[in-house]
Formats: C-alpha cells, structure tokens, sequence
C-alpha cells in the first residue's frame, strides 16, 4: 500500500523528517508519498523555494537519513478547492492513505471515503515552516532546525539573503512591482 | 424586462429574500436574475459553499417562499474588473436593470450605460454573509437568519463543521498547505 | 429527482427539443438540467454563440413550447477531462440522472456511479449543430430545423452573417490573427 | 487620433511594411498602434518568434524605413472572442480608428461602434506570413520579402534552423511531447 | 543599448518623472523601456488603472515633458517569480541593463546575469503610488504629485471618484461580491 | 548527476524501457528523471491516460525490470515554449543532462547551455506512443508491446475500452461537447 503525506516543505525541516520516520516505521512495508504542495510557487515569502529546490532538499535529507521507499511529487495548486482531492488522485499514483494534521485535508479527504490518520508532531512551536524562514531572514539560528544536508543545500542557494529580500515583501506582489 | 443581481450568496439568507421579494413585488413581470458569484470558489472562509450547494440553497428557498420568475445562475469569477460587465453579458441571458448596493458594481455597470437600482437593505448589520458565517462557525444562532430550507440543507451539509474549519485558516491556503 | 443533459446548444435546435420532451415526458415529477457546455466560448465555428445567447434561445424555445421544469445552466470548459464530473457536480445543483448519447460522458459518469441514460435521436443526420451551422453559413433551408422563437432570435442576432465570417476562420484564431 | 492595426507580424515582412506606410500616408497626424497579437506565443510553426523578437524587428524595420509616430505592443491572446474588443481596449492606449482585412476584427469592433477600414493588400500571395514561414524553412528564397533589417535580425536568430525543427511538429506539442 | 525600468505607475507620478529623466540623462544614447507590471489589473486599490490607461498617462506625461527615446510596454503578471525574468526576456524588445530599487527584481535579474542600477530616488515618502492613490480618494493634494497633463487625464476620467470607491473593498475581492 | 529524459508515456511502453537501460547502462553512477510531459492531460486521445496513472505503469514497470536510480516526475504544460526550459528547471530538481531525440527540445535546451544526447531509438515503428493506442482502441496486439506489469494494469484500467472511445473524438472536445 501507498500513504500520502502533502505539505508545503518550505524547508523541509527536522519535524518533516521525525513524521517521516514515524510514518515509515508504523508501517514499513508500505511507501509513501511526499506530496510537495503550492509546487508552482517561490520567491514569495511563504513559498520561497522552487518546487524543484525542495524536492533537491527532500532527496538529500532522506539520503542522508537512510529513509527509503518515499517518493516526492510535486503538487501545483489548483484554486478550486471541490476539486483538489480529484486532482490528487489524478496527479499522483495509486494511494490509499492519507496523513495529516490539517483540519481541511482531513475534511476533504474523509468525504472522499479516505481513511487518515493523524502523525504525532515534535515541537511543533520550534519545527514549523514560518518559524525557520524568520530564522533564515534574520540570519542566525536556523542550522539546527533543518536536516545537515538541508542546511549546506540553503547555504548553497543563498537562502538567508533570498529570506531576508522576501520578508519585507507583500505576500502577492510581483517582482518589479 | 429582466433585471440582474449579483451576489455571492455565502450562505443565501433573509436579506437575500427580502431583497428578492422587494425587487420581484416592484416589478411584477420583469423576470429577475440572481447572478452567483465567485462561483469557482468553495472551502474557503469568504465562500465556503461550493456554486452548486448556492443554487440548491436559492431553488429551495424560492420554492418555499414561493417566488416566481427568479433564475439563478453561476458567474466564476474573471479576475479582470475592466472587463467584468462584458464578461457577465456574455455569460448571461439579456438583462436591462442591475440591482446592486455595491459601489463598484454600480460604477462598472453605469459607465457601460445600464440603469442601476439600489434596493433596500434590512436590517443589514444582522443579515449579512460574514455574520451568517461566523455564527455557523460558532455552531449557534444561526438558524433565525436563512430560511428554513436553507437551515435544512445547511444541516444535511454539516456546514457548521465545515465552517468551524474553515474560519481558522488563512484565506488562501490550498489544502494540506 | 434531477436528470442532466449537457449539450452545447451551437444552435439550439428541434433535436434539442425532440429530446428535452421526451425525457420530461418520461419522468413528469424530475427537474431537468441543461448544461450548457463550452460556455467560456464564442464567435468561433464550433461555437459561435455566447452563454447567454445560448440560454435565452431555450428560455425562449421552453417558453414558446410550454416546457416546464428545466433549469438551462452555464458550464464553462475545465479542460482537465479527469476532474470534469467532480467539477460539475461543484457548479451545478444536485443531480442524480444522466442523459447522453456521447460515450465518454457516459463512460465518465458512470465510473463516478452514476446511472446513465441514451436518450432517442431523432433524424440525427439532420438535427445536428454542424448542419444547422452550415445552412446558416448559407443563408439558407436553416429555419425548419429550429424551433420558430429560435428562429427569430437568430435573426435579430444576425446570425446567418456571423456564421458566414466564422466558416473560413481557423478554428483556434483569435481576432486580428 | 490614433488608429489601430492587429497582426501576429510572424515575421515582420514587406506587406506589413507597405500597410504601414500607406495608413501613415494616408493620415500624417495620426499616430498608429501595431498590435501584436497571440504575443505569448513562440517556438510554435503558427507562432515561431516570441513578442519581444517581433517587437524588435518592428523597431528595425521602421527605423530603417523612418516610419514615425507608430507605437508597437504586446497582445497576448485571452480565449474569449467575446470579450477581445473590450480587452483590446483595456490594454492599449486610446485608439480611434481601425484598419484590419480581418471580417471577424471587422465585425467585432463594428459591433462595438468603431470605423473600421481595410488597407489596400499589395501581392497578398507572397507577401503572407505563411509563404515566409515556409520559405525561412526551406531556406532560400525568404530574404526580398522582409526589409532588410528584419533580414539581418532573422539571420542573427538562427531562424531558417529554427523555422525548420517548428515545421515537422504538431501544432499544439510541447516541447518533449 | 536599452534599458528597462518595471513599475505598475498607479498612477504615473513625479517621481517616475524624475527617475525617467535622470536615467535618459545618465545615458543620452540608450533607449529606456517603461515595463508596465500587473498590466492585466484594473479597479482595485492597488491598481486602479487599466494598462491602456497608465500606458496613456506616460505617453502624455512625455510628450509633455519632450523626453524621447522611451518605449513604454505592458507587462501582465505571470504569478511564477522563477519565471520572471525569462518572461520578460520572451515579452519585451532586447534589453541589456536594469534600473529598480527593488531588492527582488534586482536579485533575480542579477541572478540571470543583468548589470541592475538603483535610480536615485526623490522624496520617496512623497512620490509614492500609494500616497498618489490616498490622495486622489480623499480629493486634495493630488495634483502637484503628478505631471499637468496626467493629472488633466485623471480628472477626464474621474479618478478621484473612481479611487473613493475602490479604497473601501477588499483587494480581491470581485465587482458584486 | 543527473539526466533528464521527457515523454508523454502514453503508454509506458517497451521502446521507453529499452531508452531507460541504456541511459542507466552508460552512467551507471548517474541518477535518471523521466519527466511525465503534458501531465495535466487525460481521457484524450493524445493523452488517454493521468499523470497518476502514468507514473503508476512506470514505477511497475521498473520495479519489475529492477531498474533503480530513477525519479518519474509530472511536469504539466506551460503553454509557454520560450519559458518551458526555465519551468522545468524550477519544476524538477537539479539536472545536468538532457537526452531527447526531440529537435525542438533539444533545441531550447541547448539554447540554455545544456548538453543533449540521443538516446538510441529501437524499432521506432513499432514502439511508439500512437502505434500502441491505435492496438489498444482495437483491442488486439497491445500486449507484446509494453513491459508485462504495464500490460496488467492496462487491463485492470479497462484501457482498450477507454481507447475505443477516446479514438473517435475531436482531441480538443469536451466531455458533453
């Protein structure tokens, strides 16, 4: 069996990595996908990682966490919420659960018949997405909270300044504008 | 004739009927057109239902109140406001009078030469979407402000827990973001 | 209950009526739905009328005909054929009965669970909206294939001028191209 | 005043050329709009050069032709014929006056109140955006039918080897399809 | 060699003026692309002006004040930041240097290799789209913020108007909803 | 590293396998993405099958053939030639070689710097997209032309009936049209 597990993962960071384990180890014969939501955003402040940057976190995460059977998809967003578990099953193979602490996720997926389930959350205050890109911004404090090979890939990518030009922007602005 | 107004209808309540009773009673023969707005939306906190769940609602409250020579009839939004006056002539059957208390439906429509009637609203403080909203959310004291085919679907569709949900998230998050 | 048929109504014409009697006929108590396909498209061979054209031509062809109970509704294009009875169901009311003589609509719907049914055509060669757009083309022999409230509309739409321009165009052309 | 002439301009050849000139001709005082339309097509055999390479043969063209008092923009394509006119006007500056050999942008800016004229065509046969197209492909015989600055630009972009790899393809494929 | 400066010019003011000036002086030889961004908005707060509109503002804001060789083009929005910049590439005329103060245009056309210049900027806290806008919806104070003859065309248009209403909705929200 | 090799994948079929040996048999080291082409697309002709149903027959296919280092990823289309290079390097995580035997894509890669090889076509009459639709829609002699687990879940699919349908239809029709 597949399960599904769809975040944003901007960065995929160490409470990413502890619902993986958690999800892989419950049950080790099944794989999972990571379903990498919003996938045709970036360079915003909420999404300010291309689609293909954080599969490129995500595979070197789990590389170097030796975590296998996971697959990393990218999910582009579709604006009409009715439909969005349609798209799911249409964008992604077969999968028959689903999990997640998203109240609306949850909701969606439960009228389409889905089972879910609920991964327990480590520190969620500290290993959340919001809290790591303030870090980035302010240029200190980060490191920990993200996997090793996360951090050199952001340092690669110049991810404290590209942080810090995007927190002091409009959530919808272009650029130029 | 036929006359048009716009709305979003999240959910249809008693302003609504009052205003469709005030506007029908005026004017006996005109038919008159209830223009479903933002109708790609749905699962979000400003439109929570989904267009088809909006003209369920209108077609049983209207059938309940026995209201003749209403049609009801969904408007996706077009995102481009120059354009949104030609854009609903072409998407609706003939009309020569808009009804609307909104300051920019007004402007559009009478730079584009139509007659613009303001109805009378009552009690609007009370009968207005968001506060429908809200009490659906809180899961009491709602039901006094919909008719009562529309409480009844409302229930069938579990609305106050879809509302409780959606009330919490930011207004554009896709879900599992 | 509610049936649905979709269709794109590029006139409507006699088949189109032949058919929404029937069905009426067949069940008096249902409502019955037309869908209005394509609905976003216009001024273009296969579709060269606008939405609203298209449900005021049955508005008036019901109306002449003392059809009653059917509701004429808008579905513009989604282009994502595995989303499509999903997106339907969000933009319309409820509806449990398929009428459709176009194999994919049925295969569609009916791996969706719905029961699905073919209704007769008659003289299918002859009422088809390729015909009658071509005899429009014309200029002439298009007046007997539609009903007589359609007839006069197209006249005052000046439609026969219309189809005339749009024969020899491309069929993806945009204006000035 | 100003007057308006929509073309794709895929390229930019002699026939436009002389269009231009004779409605610049024709009216010394008026400025005139090059409307370049399906502006965010390229790399197609219809569409082979982007927006910004059709407004950069137009600036050398009329550079070297002294042409003044001609302004050429974008026009991206919006998919609703029925709102082209409105749209047109939305994007542009000011214009008064159309001149296009097109019945469809006739009829539609007619329909909308506007004069509309049609420039003489000199040699329409050889001087279409077709011919050269087909001719760039085969790699000979294109040069005397674009100005010669156009010409030079054609040659700078590698367009006979780009004309021929668009030739062979599915009008509609994406890359790697 | 040409320049390129982005801006969405709500409306086109002073200090656009003086930054247009200052870099045409900077450079006598390079022509300057005025880049016209959100070019697809009209009537909402940020962008109450349609492109045709601010593309009429800066044609006469120039010709007033005799300043030449500056092609001004309508940038719609892509909503895809990593694209950006290649969009503009595909849209405009060939460009080879940047002019903007902001840090996100600067970084991703510095990220594509471009030579980026920060104009410099005169009393910001004054010259700034959204003080103009405040200005022109309360009805005072507005004129000495924008050139004599874009504010003739913001009174032929009935700006101050159009901005009263359009300060007191939501952003996105659309006309009738 | 990394390669990139683009299809449609409609079907997975024995020619794709062989072009995936041999590019994982000449880099051994080198991990390979197949980027799944027009994923947006289904219930066509063109592209009968999902993204998700694609990327199900491809992760049968080499799990049965023990093929490994290999990402399958869907990259919808942009519609955009002139971007598509830049989108799918947003889209997919870093890649440094491309193979196609594509002019147009190998083309726009090189234009962006990229290295490009061709992979070795086996009996390309035979194994190709449109050839094994065309025995599908027949029912007969599909088999031998697809991996064995592939040829399992066309049948669980209902394929050849699904082909039956699709290949008598207008490419761009909607359902219902």
């Amino acid at each position: 069996m597949r399960g599904l597990l769809v975040g944003r993962f901007q960065p995929f960071h160490l409470g990413h990595l502890a619902i993986v384990r958690e999800v892989r180890a419950a049950r080790p014969d099944d794989e999972l996908i990571l379903g990498v939501g919003s996938a045709q955003a970036s360079y915003t402040w909420k999404n300010p990682f291309t689609s293909g940057e954080r599969l490129e976190m995500i595979h070197r995460a789990l590389g170097g966490a030796r975590v296998e059977r996971v697959l990393a998809l990218p999910i582009p967003d579709i604006d009409r919420h009715a439909l969005w578990v349609r798209y799911v099953e249409s964008l992604l193979p077969r999968f028959e659960r689903i999990y997640t602490n998203n109240p609306l996720t949850r909701r969606l997926f439960e009228d389409a018949g889905y089972a879910v389930e609920s991964p327990k959350l480590v520190e969620r205050a500290k290993f959340e997405g919001e809290v790591v890109r303030a870090r980035l911004a302010s240029g200190a404090g980060w490191e920990p909270l993200v996997p090793e090979p996360v951090a050199a890939y952001l340092r690669e990518l110049g991810a404290p300044a590209r942080l810090g030009i995007l927190r002091d922007r409009s959530p919808t602005a272009e650029p130029g504008a």
